[in-house]
């Protein structure tokens, strides 16, 4: 026991977070009880709010405290008839970013990883089937991450859109606007060659 | 907004740990909302007990939930009357664990930094001086930081030890046990010449 018990209790219980060892968890202890102890009450009590209401959205999987996430609620979303598989709420955040797509979203929360014991059933893909026949979907865009585990969920998928009669695309892989050719990979330059685009 | 408003209003709220911003927060929220619920709530629980239940130790202002700290309670680390002058709870941690002092500490909780409105009454340097003249203090042992500030606070306390009677140390600045005299600065190394030590 190097402090206080409860202290110490403080300092072990913040190790919870990632990338948080003993040396910053300490640091975090002193800085909080030292100048920041309204602020930390107050996150003490946004992580109990947000740790038991906080949901997934029963359309898409994301995060929610609601029944329905704002994108999926919003019908405006539903017109073109697009719908985008992405592996995390953060995937759904950085594509929002980009102001280029205006669907909805499914989130699978992971991907395929049969080692860690998460199939299907993990990432919802029966909620998915259902809807790909159930709505009017034009194109179920793939945007799993490029990985190996991130493609082979994407082939999962397409096959079951495929058998549900649904237009089924994947984002492209290439060269990243701004790079240089030189310093790209050969398994991602390979890539931008095979899916090379008609200019004129 | 790029999340649902408690998921926003959560990772905020995360952003108040130090060396926290907005994405490792997006990624402490994530990982506690899908693998963390019961060990987050209890990391919220432990935080408001703690935040609220934490305070200073009466005798020697470190971190403690009781009255006085354990060290203070014990009458075993009065005997030898060494009082060993510390910037930083970390500070009383890490001069335990040498095994080599057993006498009492006095945790300033900073050091003297006017520019800051840190003076002598924020260090509790009062307290300090009662306990000087108060208790049967054989030796008061300066242990704050080597830099300008720790220096300047050790001889502003230096000099309140001096006028209460009571013999006043520093602790030796040298070069590390272990290090390569070439690797070390040069102010490090005038210290440690300045400061050399009969070997026989």
């Amino acid at each position: 026991m190097k402090f206080s018990p409860l202290l110490d209790e403080m300092i072990k219980a913040l190790q919870v977070l990632p990338g948080v060892g003993p040396k910053s968890a300490q640091r975090m202890a002193f800085q909080l009880l030292e100048r920041e102890r309204s602020r930390g009450v107050r996150l003490a009590q946004t992580l109990t709010r947000a740790l038991t209401e906080i949901g997934h959205c029963s359309q898409c999987r994301t995060f929610t405290e609601n029944e329905q996430c704002e994108l999926c609620a919003s019908p405006k979303r539903a017109e073109n008839g697009l719908l985008c598989v992405v592996e995390s709420p953060a995937d759904v955040a950085a594509i929002e970013q980009t102001g280029h797509y205006s669907g909805r979203y499914f989130v699978l929360m992971g991907h395929l990883s049969p080692l860690d014991g998460i199939g299907p059933q993990e990432l919802g893909l029966e909620i998915l089937e259902q809807r790909l026949r159930a709505e009017q979907i034009e194109e179920l865009i793939l945007a799993t991450n490029p990985t190996i585990e991130g493609d082979a969920t994407a082939y999962y998928i397409a096959e079951m859109a495929r058998a549900a009669g649904v237009k089924v695309s994947r984002i492209a892989h290439g060269v990243p606007v701004g790079g240089e050719l030189e310093l790209v990979d050969g398994t991602t330059l390979s890539h931008s060659l095979m899916g090379r685009q008609p200019l004129i």
